[in-house]
């Protein structure tokens, strides 16, 4: 029986970055992934999703090129190329792990692991054992009961971003950040989307501000947007599919080609041996202290399949404390409220910490400042003057309690708010940072400026 | 004989923010420019020219649509319409430093100011007065005795945003942020270009892994780039222009329709009054004290015509921490060593700090770190896979000396480096910051690992 100091069990952002920094730090480290390395995230996530995108943001330029005083006669998208695209992103970044782990030393075992008890895995009939194992199954779509996924009518994330046949409607339930990039791209490629959300508004977790913004952004483009709106019944009996939608107005049938449910995640803790361990699980989350270790010595868990956001950086982040943990480095556990998150439509959107509302109903005294894009230099100059940035600070100890932003670019912008938070930065020190002209983040200064009564473009 | 708190001379991005920042605080302001509002920056400089390369960005993405799964059959610039929008650009933004001045209260006085003794300003026959003068003159494009400006074959910045025709051929003398700029904005509009730098690397002040990297790129994008060269004769007498252009390797003269000189500005010193006040310059620039004080009492200088870096935000924040100082707030000097450079061609470049051969030079013991954007997800799903990036810290205080970054969107990007190397971070805090993923700002944290030996991806 082959015998390791680390084993992990899935390969996505949360396996893999764990198993490379295990390896660094001297651990005789195994992965094992039933399918290709990289998760959900790599290839069916993140990455291809995020080529899509950049195919859609490409069309609109395409599109309006008449803005930008350039004229194009005859354009269009070819669907079955924008999706080939996506999958050959997805696919090189996939031989990319695979190059990281032989890079690394680290043994790929191929098949589907079942955790055993005596910090064992029994991965097809083979067993495996290791001082710690570290579980990073992930998660994957969750269904509704009013919402069965056939994978052909009612889909998911993974078959959204690889349908043969692009569709003229489409519904897409659930306005997270998945529901969100999806409606973007389908309707930048022409097809008709409606986006029906439960809560009152879109990007229900980000700030209301940037979810009026998405909302008026959206509506702009096209996208049809219900909100308080349920799916309470589907047909997918007829050629296409009809969805019935419940509103404070009453309830209303929809036709489409395709509904995509995109309502959350579910994790994958069944079937990999919790039980026969003894793992501890609340509801669908695997319980582990501040350095990931579950109930039981030896076994740990990260990513998803735990309390912390389903974030892939999340999932990286806590594999890397985990074993530096495990390797006796000093660290510091996680901050979660330090956590960004990021929405990668057009507009973008990025945040980080409180929303306004949660900081009232926290009962902090709090500055709020606002900067939009519109009154930016370089915002103008490259016709992305949608958005703003919003910031939030303690008015007495000056403590930024949160960023948010929505506008061109403000995934790569929102870094600068982790870290000056991380640095517990005041208001009055990023205002004294020289953003350069003409950028898009001088609009971070700027909204500092205006929290502090000091804005100079507004 | 109107009396002020403040007059500022010139309305560039140093004196129209001044004035207004003046103006919050409290003082009478008034602001006197013999053009339009907001000086070369926003009318001639940082904002029309990134309204040009918005329109190449755009153009370059009709060319390579195939690489997006995208088809387009016909189509062309127009060169007038690409002109024209941005200086539209350059003029909403104009009108809207005239709201700002509104807004604010500040009167703008039309004319050629010039100062004289007892804290006078003359502009065209009328005197005004005020209990402290700033001067923001600026600069313009510094004109070479080998390269005198007719502006029509030998043309500065000026000329070159806003020319009738497009030229065949271009030679482009100067590889600093204009020239470069320049030269990708003409090379993507079909121009046929060629750079001709005195030293001998492109963009001569950034690190030279940047420079290399740049080089590579234009001429990956059919550049022609000649460095350790310089232009010794210009002969205008025929069609075109004649240039000699002196190398190692001997004489070679280049035809080309139009020369762009962009060898770096001279300060607007002249005529304005310094000798009659006696305010003392060394070379062309007005020397001042820490919160910008000529030799003579309430006589102030901003900007470009002081020795600090030429650009537009480092003259912005010079003249609020004038006038702040002159309300008798208590701040800090500015920090000349953490201020960001941004060149705006495709790929971008930014940096702040010390380059790797400066803090070499310095003997210091260092840790460098660099990732490449080939290696990035985000890059990739982008098809933006050019450039990286290096970051410098001192080996024994974790000190961040330096952050040098090349590729798309790291102008948005270096922000984070400077807040960060403001608040004196360290390179562990960096690390353990969580980038969003999947961003190109990840590359930040994963050059800093790179510095640490914890990269994971690479």
């Amino acid at each position: 029986m082959s015998k390791y100091d680390i084993i992990v069990l899935g390969s996505g952002p949360g396996g893999y970055v764990t198993a490379i920094r295990a390896s660094q730090l001297g651990f005789k480290t195994a992965i094992v992934e039933k399918d290709n390395l990289g998760g959900v995230c790599l290839n069916w996530g993140c990455i291809p999703t995020k080529a899509l995108l950049k195919s859609a943001q490409v069309f609109e330029y395409l599109k309006h090129a008449g803005d930008y005083g350039l004229t194009v006669k005859e354009y269009d998208k070819d669907f079955d190329a924008v999706i080939k695209r996506s999958r050959g992103v997805a696919d090189g970044m996939s031989k990319g792990i695979d190059f990281l782990m032989k890079k690394n030393k680290i043994d790929v075992i191929k098949g589907y692991g079942k955790l055993k008890p005596g910090k064992k895995i029994d991965v097809d009939g083979t067993e495996y054992s290791a001082d710690n194992i570290i579980i990073a199954t992930g998660a994957r779509s969750r269904e509704l009961p009013s919402l069965p996924q056939d994978g052909k009518k009612v889909i998911g994330y993974r078959e959204a971003m690889s349908l043969a046949e692009q569709p003229k409607k489409m519904i897409v339930v659930g306005s997270g950040a998945i529901g969100v990039e999806f409606a973007y791209f389908y309707n930048a490629m022409g097809t008709e989307v409606t986006i029906v959300e439960f809560l009152p508004n879109v990007v229900p977790v980000e700030d209301e501000d940037v979810s009026k913004q998405l909302e008026r952004s959206f509506k702009k483009s096209g996208i049809n947007i219900m909100t308080s709106a349920e799916v309470t019944k589907v047909d997918t009996s007829g050629d296409g599919v009809k969805a019935t939608v419940k509103t404070s107005k009453g309830e209303e049938v929809l036709e489409a080609d395709i509904i995509l449910s995109a309502v959350g995640i579910k994790t994958n803790i069944e079937n990999i041996g919790l039980e026969d361990v003894g793992i501890v699980v609340d509801r669908d989350k695997i319980l582990v202290d501040k350095f990931y270790q579950t109930n039981i010595p030896g076994y740990f868990a990260i990513g998803d399949v735990t309390p912390g956001q389903a974030l892939a950086h999340v999932a990286s982040a806590e594999g890397i404390l985990c074993v530096e943990n495990l390797a006796g480095h000093q660290v510091e556990p996680l901050d979660y409220g330090n956590i960004p998150g990021c929405t990668y439509a057009s507009p973008e959107i990025a945040s980080v910490g409180l929303t306004e509302k949660q900081a009232r109903e926290k009962g902090l005294d709090i500055k709020v400042g606002k900067f939009p894009f519109s009154a930016s230099g370089k915002a103008s100059a490259s016709g992305a003057k949608d958005g703003f940035v919003k910031v939030i600070f303690d008015a007495k100890y000056g403590e930024w309690l949160g960023c948010h932003m929505i506008g061109a670019g403000v995934t790569d912008m929102i870094a600068e708010a982790v870290l000056g938070r991380k640095l517990e930065t005041t208001g009055q020190e990023v205002l004294k940072t020289v953003h350069p002209h003409p950028t898009m983040s001088e609009a971070v200064m700027e909204a500092v400026a205006a929290a502090y009564g000091e804005v100079i473009h507004l």
